[in-house]
């Protein structure tokens, strides 16, 4: 039961202190997740009481099933970009088709992560890399900082990638508002501000460092308050500055909403995108919050607690949610100690629900775009991509081709591009693996590349180490390899194949080492095996290569040696030990020397 | 030069004794390609002249360009069922349109396997693996020996996959004409008979075993000529035997067919596959018989040789060709010395194309299709299957995937769901790695599995070996992997990493490694590596993580184990040798010993 329902173990040793601390958490959560859930509803395309109603039932949901402590969960700016993106490619913004197919993005996305939390498939996520999720958020960032655009100009800006935004962003330059101009320009100049500035002012006043750093988590709330007021006492309404108007007053009602299957066959795939989006991002911050108190978090049960938060947020004609980034840190700081805050957290937003919507009328659509632009600012990672490439071409391509694809085509292909290229780019790789000639380390029974190494090597015996396991994309180079490493080598009358690296021997590369086999074995040459790993050796020993192998299966490549070429490896271990690595290997044909 | 032209290298030494050789495989060969030309070209559902005309220019073309000395090129018969079923999805069998679909899959093939060539792209086809290709043939054997029940029962059994075959086999069993499966069982009984039962029988008349040998090869022309006769002599054609009728009489023309755009996006995947079921099938061979002389080819010059081939086949209203099997044994059994044999053998085609055709008018049908029985019957292996799957359940998997979709669904789908589903396995299986805690042997420097071998371990250190590049599928199951084994470990003060089968750290593993490290630090233990390999030590050396590191690299495992617990390692290192591996792996946690 526990494992299921978390709540019942953190439920047990609830103290009045743990009630302190998260209703403290819930307080400044909710002050910002009012302002952010009607912002990212108005990203995705919904009204903006969908963000506010994503905010109430799947937090309830998540501090049932959850197994992070304090992942704030609801709408998030990433996962809002993608709904608007796939609710698009079925209807227009405003139909009420867009919103069915939102909740039907919650509803299937919510499904195929409780099946696969259930299935315990959870590893599936790890296919997408750090790489392409990374390149995946900055790209999504710049979209969503271009979609809020029309908002902050009161201009008609329009795109859905940089190809669209972009000519679209010249065409209405003379159509900018310049009073609305001038709200978002304040707006953001005091949040940006406010992420650094505030905490010290506020101390300055008098305030606790504890006390001036949550306050300052309240900027939100006074842009919120100044501009609303603004717009109210000024008329700016009637001057055309947009605001968002009225909010249907009261809780969500409880539906299953009648999605027909055609829809629900349409938006398969982007569901499953946001998904995996989803939970990726939401495991990562819990992991990482977890970790700093030393909690742990069961992978499979995030599964579950997302899938059915999501369930709730479709029955409750809210949006996709997932744990956000900006929030959890603010709970997390804030002091939450159990999912009881997120619970609390709903609770608020039910208040301002039942009682302030009506306060929102004239909170300008500007203040809610520039309260995303802030947000997804700390998105942005543009160092990442130079420094990936530095460390990895093939993920730094993986990254640039995420990044690429998401600004010029779109979201689903962007993050399609980039899982479909880095894994074809690790099936090149291995499909030509690193092989290295190994010789005895003098003075130890160790043996490395020459090529990197002064080792010593036997003339009648070559040791080939090859750098990965065998399997079909490598057989035939493994042939050809070995094939080359006999051809240069007259007078041969040994071959070693280092196994360290081999974790397994599929069927192709078994045929290619029977081959490799009978071939050495009509040239009078014995093939010999060392280190060959246990389950290696289990699988070889259901085949009959073993029985027909012209050589023998040696423990360590030093037993081979000792056995193959005693004198040679018996004065190279007595030699003293020297500390030769080189930095970089020889380019040249490998070594030969005898020690005298 | 003499790379793009072999002909170049082996002409220059051509004997009178070497052209002897050539000529004799040559008549041998052209006695074979005769009825299986016309007879894949039936497969194909294309009239007889097509597989003649795919016996002529292809084979000049790649007696120039070819690098095995042996290969026999033509039509042959699981590429003719592929182009039946490409062909087939555009045309009706016997329109016009049906034959120019089979030359742009000639042409498109043909382009795609040249353009591969020039890239030096031969490597994609490993991707196809043994036993998917293994499990394909077979099954594609099995769908070409019910396409040709019709023309061996009379009877119109039509159907291009198991399922639609068996009931049109059932709903036609009235149907048969018993004269055709009279012809067609005395064939079919002949033919099999003759592989092993003809050559005894001549060396029993007074033959040597060689002539006896190659005159058993001519047992199809034997089985041509009597079922001729015998048509035209008892008139068996007027009795509802069905015969091959008017053949062209001549040489075939040269153009370049105006294939539409429409046309060739149609048949740009089925191309695809028969290039690379027809490249993967003509390399093994190639290589096969080349191994047995001691010769070499070169892959790259094959794609080269064999997409010049399949163009020549476009324009000379062929079909699509490659290297056959059975011919090709048979041609290096009679001796064939150089790739002039094949151009011998496009002369001795066209002789029959000019002088022989009429004689083709009787030709039963069933005689040709008995022709096809026989040889598809040596590439089924039904055996593969438990074989394989008895050594790798991942590997039988995707050879059962691959025979039954094929089977069921069809050609080009079963070849798709294998290489994908080989793919996947892949994958999987190193997104969870094996892992190893390790000890030392006693008596030596190694280190292997707590759990099969009798190996001493230190208290407060525990040595880990992750048998598998360290990359994005597996780079959480990392995290886990390691904070597991230290939570299991109160006391302890170092964790090495082994990284003898780490080939690889791409950027996803880099984060975990520094994020292991950084909470291993927090936590008071130290975190090691050993046996890092050069190419993945360069890589490391570009990021920050060794710096970062709060332990060090050692060269050797032996080195980290001397360094951090001296004492219990120099006692091992005294202790005699004993060989000590389990048969397999003891279930329960590893045992720690302390020697005395």
């Amino acid at each position: 039961m526990k494992r299921f329902f978390p709540i019942l173990d953190w439920g047990r040793d609830y103290s009045r202190e743990t009630l302190g601390n998260d209703l403290v958490a819930a307080m400044v959560v909710t002050i910002m997740l009012i302002p952010q859930g009607m912002a990212y509803a108005m990203l995705a395309g919904l009204p903006p009481q969908a963000g506010l109603y994503g905010a109430m039932l799947p937090l309830l949901i998540y501090a049932l099933f959850g197994t992070s402590r304090t992942l704030a969960v609801g709408p998030v700016a990433v996962v809002a970009l993608m709904t608007a993106a796939a609710a698009g490619q079925v209807a227009a913004v405003g139909d009420a088709e867009f919103h069915l197919a939102a909740l039907a993005l919650a509803a299937l996305s919510g499904g195929m992560l409780l099946v696969l939390g259930l299935l315990r498939l959870g590893f599936l996520a790890n296919f997408l890399s750090h790489p392409v999720i990374s390149g995946f958020i900055t790209a999504a960032g710049l979209l969503i900082a271009g979609s809020q655009l029309r908002h902050l100009l009161g201009a008609p800006v329009e795109g859905k990638t940089l190809v669209d935004l972009i000519p679209s962003l010249m065409a209405h330059l003379k159509d900018i508002h310049l009073l609305t101009l001038l709200l978002s320009v304040l707006v953001l100049g005091f949040l940006f501000w406010s992420r650094k500035g505030l905490a010290p002012v506020l101390r300055r006043v008098g305030l606790s460092a504890r006390a001036a750093g949550l306050a300052a988590k309240a900027a939100l709330f006074a842009a919120v308050a100044a501009s609303t007021l603004a717009v109210w006492l000024m008329g700016l309404d009637a001057q055309g500055v947009r605001t968002v108007g009225d909010i249907p007053r009261g809780l969500p009602g409880l539906s299953v909403p009648a999605f027909d299957l055609d829809l629900l066959t349409l938006l398969l795939v982007p569901a499953a995108m946001i998904a995996v989006v989803g939970y990726v991002e939401s495991v990562s911050i819990a992991q990482t919050l977890a970790a700093k108190r030393r909690q742990s978090i069961d992978p499979d049960r995030e599964l579950v607690a997302l899938g059915a938060a999501n369930l709730g947020a479709a029955m409750s004609n809210a949006m996709p949610v997932t744990g956000g980034l900006s929030r959890s840190i603010v709970n997390f700081d804030a002091g939450a100690r159990t999912p009881a805050a997120g619970a609390f957290t709903a609770a608020g937003i039910a208040l301002a629900l039942v009682f302030l919507t009506p306060l929102f009328f004239y909170l300008p659509r500007a203040t809610l775009a520039a309260i995303i632009i802030v947000a997804v600012a700390s998105l942005l990672d543009f160092r990442a991509l130079p420094r990936t490439w530095a460390y990895s071409r093939a993920d730094g391509a993986a990254m640039a081709a995420t990044i690429g694809v998401t600004l010029i085509i779109g979201v689903e292909q962007g993050l399609l591009a980039g899982v479909v290229l880095s894994l074809l780019l690790h099936l090149w790789r291995t499909s030509r693996p690193h092989v290295a000639i190994v010789g005895q380390v003098p003075g130890t029974e160790h043996f490395r590349n020459v090529r990197r190494h002064e080792v010593v090597t036997a003339p009648d015996v070559v040791a080939i180490r090859i750098d990965e396991s065998l399997y079909f994309p490598n057989a035939r180079f493994l042939e050809d390899c070995v094939n080359d490493e006999v051809a240069a080598r007259p007078g041969l009358s040994h071959v070693v194949l280092m196994f360290t690296a081999v974790n397994e021997v599929d069927a192709s590369a078994l045929e290619s080492l029977e081959a490799i086999n009978a071939r050495l074995k009509e040239a009078g040459v014995a093939l010999h095996l060392s280190e060959v790993k246990g389950p290696v050796m289990d699988r070889l020993r259901r085949s009959h290569f073993l029985d027909q192998l012209g050589g023998e299966v040696f423990l360590t490549q030093f037993d081979a040696m000792m056995r193959l070429s005693p004198v040679l490896t018996r004065a190279a271990l007595a030699e003293p030990r020297r500390e030769t690595m080189r930095d970089s290997p020889v380019p040249a044909t490998p070594p030969h020397r005898v020690p005298g």
